[in-house]
């Protein structure tokens, strides 16, 4: 695995900061909300003597809980089809392990979530990018790009929904699409659903596993640690309504012994928070992404698609390669003793050369920041493409 | 991969408590010793606003912690050397995924714990078992037996030490033979070491990471599951002083984002716990394994050597299926209300046919429960024995 160009950028940003700069990390999907004080005292109030493995499925009072979750976001799924899973990232690797054997395919609309690349390789399985881009603003990629992908190995379609990093937000009809290829070619659909709360505008999210017909080939991976800010817990979900999956997956389950105890009372005390509980957040995550769509659209050769979910937007800059950029604002740059951290686009995206001009914001800064690192970037692409207006073509890309 | 002979027998233990037949758990390695308050305090007195995704290589300050814990061991480690797992299960899915190719082999010597068969099916890698046997008391297997295994795919040598299932503790000699393959053939030891301060008798436990010269070659497999009886916490360790090794892991390590943090917080707590922490537990399992042994070669038929470590034994047994004999136990057999559950030891074993007469008996009860276990054993073969003459040779095995 190539190492990823956001971690590239991190001994710059330690840099940064040790000159005094301060840095403003859009680059990360760490939020910085608050994790709700009743799920972490419910671990604080634990009372054990021995601290057990749990069932390798997890603990059966929070796959019921989980279960009444899910139907209450129109899941209709039953404990027996929920296995916990430590953190959103073991749920994939269960879903490629169980699902593809080595040499198998797996076709992903790109711009996605690097790790699924980790994860494939780890299996042996191939990733089949198929491209979606900003010029669409990231809609689901024709059918016929599908077909021109499908071979007799491709055995899943992965659909993040809504995306990181895009924030697009599949529609209905999208997601009909996807339904109609998946039963054709008999595919697995694996749908991470991580962000499936951070949805805008009065737009619903519809889950794979809700919709008709596709009960056999949907799968779910779910976690909690966008939903709660509770990434530290590595609690997730493998959901599945089809019997020899979840059996298959079981096996993989079994081998690991169990999902983090801890965690799990913690995800438990979660499903019961009051049903406000995403009003706040959800206020707050959508003045965020206004602001920063604006502020980015704003300024001159940005374009930015306003995502619909999740807290990621993917903007192209007047650059010619973001990542170089990406480090000469933490190498180079500062605007009233601050400077902004992004991640380079090119490293969601599996056909070289791709995204080169794009990067990724991660909105899990306050308003008041937000404003402030924008002020930056602004700032920096004006003072950028003055230098780079002088440089020789031949130093201004790596290719 | 196939369903393990424990989990098969799992039903018949419920029904045998529905029909109100106590249980002696002797099957699992799921410790009934207390987990250290002051270190479940640790988790419980925890102030965070948000619970962030710790380094992937784990917390600073308990790799700090953990690397002392190692020098204080004779593990010459620094924190760089350490990545902090999801229990010592994904240490050992690093050690395989990190240093294997897909259709590489591993050499194990039989039997052996039957999760490794797990992780390096799902990484396309081939274990090679090599025959450790009940007759020496399952000591290492000659050096001829190695040779006669190795082939040009061959990567890596797997053991446990002390071992599970068999109890054994490796000796210095032994130690040494597996250096001298390593360095002649270029090969990887991985060396789990989850039972590191079980060790009887006086006798020292050797880690293979502490061997000079094998710098390069060993990777210590670790977890604080059994050392603290926190096997819910999910914390483990893969340690490796060769840096290439260390980058390989870290790319997976990258791409699961971070290990559990609240029981981090607890296995940084442990490293911190009095020296004399270990007297207690020791003394206790010295006198469970004592008692254990002492009963079971008591038995008419029954043989049984010392394990010089770890908490587990396996036995052989008058009988011709140890896999039917167990399912008998729960579906048919009780005495003074009780009855035993027991590991079939064929499960430990890849050479099919091998371990039929035998089984695996952990010792996480206390000597109480263990003598009123092994009551319920000697009736039981008793009766066992009465039945089974009477019946036809055909009947008698599966095979
Ligand atoms: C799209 C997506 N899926 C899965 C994950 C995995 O998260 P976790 O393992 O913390 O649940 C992330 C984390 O950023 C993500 O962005
Ligand atoms: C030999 C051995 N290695 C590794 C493990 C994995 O334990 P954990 O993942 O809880 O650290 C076990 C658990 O029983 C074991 O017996």
């Amino acid at each position: 695995m190539p190492p990823s160009p956001i971690r590239k950028l991190v001994p710059f940003a330690d840099a940064a900061k040790k000159r005094g700069t301060k840095v403003y990390h859009l680059n990360i999907g760490q939020p910085d909300i608050e994790t709700p004080q009743v799920i972490l005292d419910a671990v604080r109030h634990t009372d054990m003597k021995v601290l057990e493995y749990s069932p390798s499925a997890g603990f059966e009072s929070y796959r019921k809980k989980l279960a009444e979750y899910y139907v209450r976001n129109g899941i209709d799924v039953t404990p027996a089809n929920i296995i916990v899973t430590t953190g959103g990232s073991e749920a994939i690797m269960f879903a490629i392990m169980s699902c593809l054997d080595p040499g198998d395919e797996m076709i992903i609309p790109e711009p996605f979530y690097a790790n699924y690349n980790g994860f494939s390789t780890s299996s042996g399985v191939k990733v089949v990018p198929i491209p979606s881009g900003i010029e669409t603003g990231f809609a689901l990629p024709p059918i016929s790009d599908f077909e021109k992908a499908i071979t007799p190995r491709t055995k899943a379609i992965m659909i993040c929904n809504p995306n990181n990093p895009t924030g697009y937000l599949y529609s209905a009809e999208e997601l009909n699409v996807l339904k109609d290829i998946c039963l054709k070619y008999d595919l697995f659909l694996f749908s991470d659903e991580a962000y499936r709360e951070f949805c805008y505008d009065g737009r619903k999210h519809i889950s794979a596993l809700s919709i008709p017909g596709l009960e056999n080939n949907a799968i779910l991976l779910d976690t909690i640690s966008k939903r709660y800010s509770a990434c530290g817990g590595r609690i997730g979900a493998f959901v599945a309504r089809n019997r020899e999956v979840i059996d298959a997956a079981m096996k993989f389950a079994q081998a690991r012994l169990s999902p983090p105890t801890f965690a799990q009372i913690l995800g438990e005390a979660a499903v019961d928070l009051p049903a406000d509980y995403f009003d706040e957040v959800h206020a707050e995550y959508t003045s965020r992404r206004d602001l920063l769509i604006k502020r980015l659209n704003a300024m001159e050769g940005v374009t930015c698609p306003n995502p619909g979910g999740a807290f990621y937007a993917i903007a192209a800059l007047p650059v010619d390669d973001s990542e170089r950029f990406c480090q000469w604002l933490l190498e180079s740059f500062s605007h009233e003793g601050a400077t902004v951290m992004m991640a380079p686009a090119a490293g969601f995206y599996a056909t070289p050369g791709k995204g080169r001009n794009e990067v990724r914001l991660a909105y899990v800064l306050n308003t008041e920041a937000i404003n402030k690192a924008m002020d930056c970037l602004e700032a920096a692409l004006h003072e950028y493409n003055k230098i780079t207006a002088h440089r020789p073509v031949s130093e201004q890309s790596h290719a």
